[in-house]
């Protein structure tokens, strides 16, 4: 059985999104923990709940389908032994704490799918347990800090639902990301996966929470389906190189891909996810911050016969635009630069600037804040619809500079309509990119 | 099988003791990766090799047979099947890259025990790989940062081996360590207990480098095995309160101890491992720092009937220095604090001023620059050998302020002349604590 | 010839207040300057214009006269002997470079008034120096790094009027303020106070940016005149004792205030400005941070016939609300703490949920997304009008955690009708300390 | 009245040196307090002190009269209207606190000269004050934090003699130090300068510490008069332009010099000081770190009739080493970079490899650690005299990256022997540069 689900350009029709609601975790954070928990600063949790579902009205008034992952995960965990196989994975003596197992199960036992979503995703404190689930095994969490008073972690970065799993045409990588504290994201999304009814039997290409990666580390924010059998992946501190061939290899193996386009970002502390600093407007359209892409190094990497599968082609000078342009078929990329004087530039930068989301070709969601930028962009015909980012746009720059909180992987099929039934959610695909598909 | 090794107290005769000598992963420290390798500073090492030296003959004029890791850890890859059990955990594509593995393996199966041994401690960075060994995924690394330019990295903190594995009476725990920078080095030391003659068949307590262990960290420096079946550990940011109340259990469950007293350290950036704030001398004295030690919050944990087998007590008020006492079954405990005036005290114990390594009842090994610190323990009667620590007191102070390159847990036993040999190693016992332990 | 402007209440009808509005210094903020010019993030300048115009507008409803730091600077350059006046401090080689005087003096010299004051707050870049002024010594210019590109800094902490001039009843103090990056505020205001003529005249108790003060750093942030003859000033990284001492002699001297009580601030990271953690909003209710505020250490200060004319009583563990209670004649102070649990609080005091500005007795503004201790105000009677805080409040929180941007030492007086012309603006008095003031 | 001292290269025979034992000020130095006082580590200053001594030792057998900091002050003290001149300065309201003064003054007045010596640079804090000198002021002082808690601030710093005055030819700058921490130092100096029989009358060039200097910021370690008529100066973060031109403006109008050559720095953290990264060795043989040389854009300076007085020339792309061999009449300078791979290379100039100082042409000192680097000069012919720098090299490398506790600028002239008697002291010339002088 298979889910038809896939995403097979960045800038096709959006179909269907999975995008993650503020909540519970968001409340947790303080400026104490806040960078233990990777987040620049605390966000004003009820407005950011209002901004955030002003973005959802709009991508829904743009036809697309909005799967929310609070309440994905209640209709998962709803069903018994997608419960018991996510509660036997976290509620074990290694992270609650001998003494602690049979009580804080108990307690979550007990629970309403919804509520055991919210603490899934915003963590369960010590001090949430009721009275009748107390031991004195509790004395001793008190004495740990931080997150260790933590009996489940919470997880405010599941906000970000673009990294946590990538959709590469037609199947689904389940990421090891690269801060211990989001690990248990990809478990969450892996019970989704195996139990949730709209989407288990997803082919896995690659990645699995319950086994060990080491240095391979990968998350979606590098990575790019960008149509003709191409795979745009950044390679960063949060995404190896370790894991890139792996997942190359698995693609090329299935005939899934035909080409991963590496680009090597320079190690600046501002360099994090790709789309950062360079996403897709319209099929020829891109935004981009030339300080930082103006430095990247870029591979190609294609099938080989041999082991393990993968050929290196080092690009040498050529720049990054020239050799994506030419992976897509295209004479060149318009490129549209991150707005203003050094002073604006850097700012748009900041506030996410580059990290545009289409919703269909020459349509894309921006934060509100970058006017220059945006105003580039509508200079050069793309529709730009804005979101607010006051509070929103507080999450983890400094570390990661990343996306807004969206998974744009999750993308349904426009033009090729003899397969909406079979293709019925997740994915999408451009005319030009599905024109070569099939 | 038995080892017939062990530890049974903190003073008793040293008997043997595992070292690691600065070397090859210590010349890899720069100031721009120091960081991550959790070093303070850069070292001279060519110096620290003397001054290792000069401790390791110091210690040895004591009678006290001294094991070096460099060492050890060629005897075992000497072994085919040893050399292959670790080099097909440690060269996966998960660490060295896909396409890296088969050629990194070739080169490493070449070398001779000893190279291999030092590319095992001081890492492997890609640029070491001879030309016949280099293939064209190498250029990917290229990209890749710091400790990421690495097929094996380098474990500097080797140098702490009293933090990987801890013998506590007549067992070892293999122990999950908190920075994953450190982890590699219990999967060397498993390899030695289940390979090298002198050590195979030890008992293991806990522990196990192939699991996952969450968020049970535990590392010796926190770690005390004090004699008449009690064991102290500070709950600190490294060794936490879901490892312990495990370790206890074991313990307890092997009926190996009777009692865990665990010191619940401040949370102050200052406060880290137990034995870097507190020390024993002789039998029934201490050297410890009071403004970290006052703020300590004491819990014992007793075998109980009842699953998991652990009973928690909390101490409360009581100070951390009356429950030790009370359960060593001493009136009281001599204290000496670090010496000096408010600048002194606290520099002395950066300095790991009261990180006292016991060879004797009352002979104490300590570095040469706690001038003041070192007087008032002579003052106290106690024999202070000193060692020099311009250099190996440079490590990872600012994140762990903690102990002298050594593993004093590894002591044989002195006044029990008729164990002699089926103990031969590793341990010690006192007086007191053998006439109870037996 | 004396100005009539004074501030003798912390509540009483706000008659007058001085704010600045975002520009462009605001639009120089950068990722990589930010530090230096101690803001935590870029903020949106436009929207914090918005909010910061919507503010104003609220403080206007409220009948307080508001003055603009841009506006009022502007008329100040507009007089002749003001503008050399300024300029001759401003463009000096030690700070533009020797070469560069000339020209940048010619360049400015043209300027319209609004057009210069925009540069004085906003900073000037060498890059805006237009062709005709550009000589060869700009060339080296090019090679110093972040603010020494200015041949004037930019001074975005303008927007915190509160800090850089102190109203203390009918005098005022030009502050030293702690971060070198601030000191050019105060020449701002100086000269403000010498030529504007609203302002010159006025009365300066203590402190001349023309002078080196050492260690005597005074900010406003720590300084509430409360009446009844009394000031609190938190005693801070920021506001010295060797500064308060001084300030307290040159106010008993004049006879302008009888004690001063002094809020020994603990030295945490999070503890900056008194108005931070403690603020009154109506003649007998603060609101206030609880975990800062029980750990204040307090004194009084008293004139005293002696040399050097104050004396020092320590307080002892009185509490701080207890001494400000008695000071007051009041039998107590009602508290109202940062409200919410554990979470809430730290995220309210660190949004500044205890910073409220009173325009009179009962009424205050504070940010909207304090909603929590914004409930506790209003159930205790207070009005509480808001105030949107997404990008004003993206301030120096990490460094200063403090205050909304206005100026609350400039009030009117509301209850003493007679004098109402003469104290034209900027004061208040509350009844009480009116009825004590005459 | 004149001195006769001046410095006439960089590598000519050293006759009299500056330096400076570490003492109380580094006792002082604890890992709170240590980031405030710019010092990476705290030392052994027992240590630190011993090997002080073997390098002025050293100094002495190569004929080199050695002048040491606290024993000058003690002198310059001694003399009534020095003590009370340098006092007058120190003692007042801003530093010590209103109420302080008097007592404070009075119990300094009591000393004798070396002790007051060792306060004036060791710092006083409130705690050292005797029960007599104590008033009910003191209680404040205890709130206050830190660095605060001092009447008179540690200098440790003083070390890095090279930094507060430069001699320059025949005249020494007064140099504005970049870091506030630091600026008391100058104000030492110019006591000496003043006061001491031995320099007083000298030629200032530049610098007053009882002047305010902005931007203007001026460090020694950036400063190197290699005859010619030629001095070389770092533009760093520490040496600004502003500060240069002013210097150079004056060196032109005396006739002191004919070309001043710009470094400018890169903005990297690693990029303090010039001679951290490049110093002479011999009249052509000069060390460097090509990591940092190789990104210096070179700036030179010329006298010029229109005011100010100065030319700027741009030298473009030209290597700095070709401008300085260039305006040296040399063909080339024979460089020797940084031994070691890449490692090694990064760790020996961060233990101040390239930081060498000349006694004599082809005559140099520097740190024992740098081996490698040492190597490679000893092969080029240059004599290398290794110091101990375990202790002493543990300064504020991070900030600073800088020089060993020497001042080089203080050399006599060797191969002119009829101007011995007038330049008795602080200078040197090499043969050429005395060729051209005269």
């Amino acid at each position: 059985m298979s889910t038809n689900l896939g995403v097979y350009s960045e800038v096709g029709q959006l179909r269907k999104v999975l995008v993650c609601a503020p909540g519970l975790a968001h409340r947790r954070l303080t400026p104490t923990n806040s960078d233990d928990l990777l987040f620049d600063d605390v966000m004003w949790v009820e407005n950011a709940q209002r901004d955030h579902g002003d973005f959802v009205n709009k991508l829904r008034g743009r036809g697309v389908e909005v799967v929310e992952l609070h309440e994905l995960l209640a209709e998962t965990v709803a069903i018994p032994e997608a419960k018991s196989w996510l509660l036997d994975r976290k509620i074990v003596a290694n992270e609650v704490g001998l003494g602690l197992v049979t009580d804080t199960r108990a307690f979550l036992d007990e629970l309403k799918p919804r509520e055991l979503a919210e603490f899934l995703i915003g963590g369960l404190a010590t001090s949430d347990l009721p009275d009748d689930f107390r031991s004195g095994y509790v004395a001793l969490a008190r004495e740990a800090t931080g997150a260790r008073e933590y009996l489940m972690p919470p997880l405010p970065n599941t906000l970000y639902t673009r990294d946590t799993t990538c959709w590469l045409y037609g199947g689904v990588t389940l990421n090891p990301l690269y801060w211990p504290a989001r690990h248990d994201e990809t478990l969450l999304m892996k019970a989704i996966y195996t139990f949730h009814p709209d989407f288990k039997g997803a082919t896995v290409w690659w990645g699995d929470p319950e086994q060990e990666w080491g240095l391979s580390t990968f998350e979606g924010g590098d990575v790019m389906p960008v149509g003709n059998g191409v795979v745009l992946v950044g390679m960063s501190e949060r995404t190896s190189r370790q894991a890139i061939t792996q997942v190359a290899a698995s693609l090329f193996a299935a005939g899934a891909a035909e080409r991963v386009v590496v680009a090597g970002m320079p190690k600046l502390r501002a360099a994090m996810h790709l789309d950062t600093v360079f996403t897709f407007a319209d099929r020829d359209i891109v935004t981009l911050y030339p300080t930082i892409m103006d430095a990247v190094h870029t591979f190609s990497l294609y099938p080989s016969d041999r082991e393990p599968g993968v050929d290196v082609v080092d690009e040498g000078d050529r720049k990054f635009t020239e050799v994506v342009a030419e992976s897509l078929n295209l004479k060149a990329l318009r490129v549209i630069e991150t707005g203003g004087d050094v002073y604006a530039s850097e700012r748009q930068q900041w506030d996410s600037g580059n990290n545009a989301v289409a919703v269909a070709p020459g349509v894309v969601f921006t934060y509100d804040r970058n006017t220059t930028t945006n105003t580039l962009l509508r200079r050069a015909g793309v529709e730009v619809i804005t979101i607010v980012g006051a509070e929103l746009g507080r999450g983890p720059r400094r570390r990661a500079l990343h996306d807004v909180p969206t998974d744009p992987r999750c993308r349904r099929l426009l033009t090729c309509p003899s397969h909406t039934r079979r293709w019925s959610s997740f994915w999408r695909c451009s005319r030009s990119t599905a024109r070569w598909r099939r």
